[in-house]
């Protein structure tokens, strides 16, 4: 499967279970949430912009998409698990299975991030993503076109040590009215 | 990655941490389990049996395994999750990477159970059982070799629904004194 196609199967709305464990301490949160992933043009100025800020041609991006959460956690019922934003994949020229992901907020810390991915050969889209202070690995595969499942791992930088191990069941919902 | 090898950096003791998903009404289940996997002798009655209802020759056999749990659930703590079974990998002679995994109690009904396995490149052991009603797909996967990660699908036996994703991450644990 080549990014474009795994992008084109995640479009729609997803109904998302997430289970997060927190290793040290085992504790156990559940997170109930709506995620939206809605293409966008390669022309958008916020994938330009994007492009720009990692001196990436944009022409060689494909698929970029907007991905919008909404959810709610059973640990912090006041905590707003809320927001958006923008990803951007960017194949390697000599190797369509692999490339970098920009994404203009980044999932364990609130910035900008470019994680590495590759596609396995069942399908399993894999992205590796550095931070400051942690690093991210997330796998996302899909079991038939309607149910998606993602484990998240957040390591140390080190990578060694596992903080906090999430699984998410993503079920496509039908979107109703316009929209 | 062989099996041999998979099965030799699982053998231990692991605490588990596990959240199930039953899709079709939204809920979480939190469960707590310890998890022992022992080596066990090609030569053990229970392996050579096992061996014989299936009608493969006990030389085929690879690294035979007892796994043995027990657990806790949130959803009913008078369930008893409590068990063990014993799993005997035969691999493809042709394809070292594929096999058959037999099992004297299956998993989603508890009943003798021969699934498919492969590794893939990424040294994920994939295990597809087949049964009467149900079917099972388990992803396991080392993120070190003290962290294991496992996702485990109940579909419908014509494995389009999803009935249950669930999702352990096991932990090694040191082993005190005799045993």
């Amino acid at each position: 499967m080549k990014i474009k196609e795994f992008v084109e199967r995640s479009i729609g709305r997803w109904r998302s279970q997430r289970s997060a464990h927190h290793l040290a301490f085992g504790h156990f949160e559940a997170i109930q949430s709506v995620i939206d992933i809605v293409a966008i043009s390669p022309d958008d100025p916020a994938v330009v912009d994007l492009c720009k800020s990692y001196n990436i041609d944009t022409n060689a991006a494909v698929s970029p998409f907007r991905m919008t959460w909404d959810g709610q956690s059973d640990w912090d019922e006041n905590e707003v698990l809320k927001g958006s934003c923008i990803l951007v994949p960017v194949p390697d020229p000599d190797d369509p299975n692999r490339g970098k992901l920009l994404r203009d907020q980044g999932y364990a810390e609130t910035m900008a991030a470019a994680g590495n991915y590759y596609l396995t050969e069942d399908d399993t889209f894999v992205l590796v993503t550095q931070y400051d202070r942690a690093a991210a690995e997330e796998k996302i595969w899909f079991v038939n076109p309607n149910v998606r499942c993602r484990v998240s791992l957040i390591k140390t930088s080190a990578g060694t040590g596992i903080v906090t191990a999430s699984f998410s069941s993503e079920i496509r919902q039908e979107i109703k009215n316009s929209k």
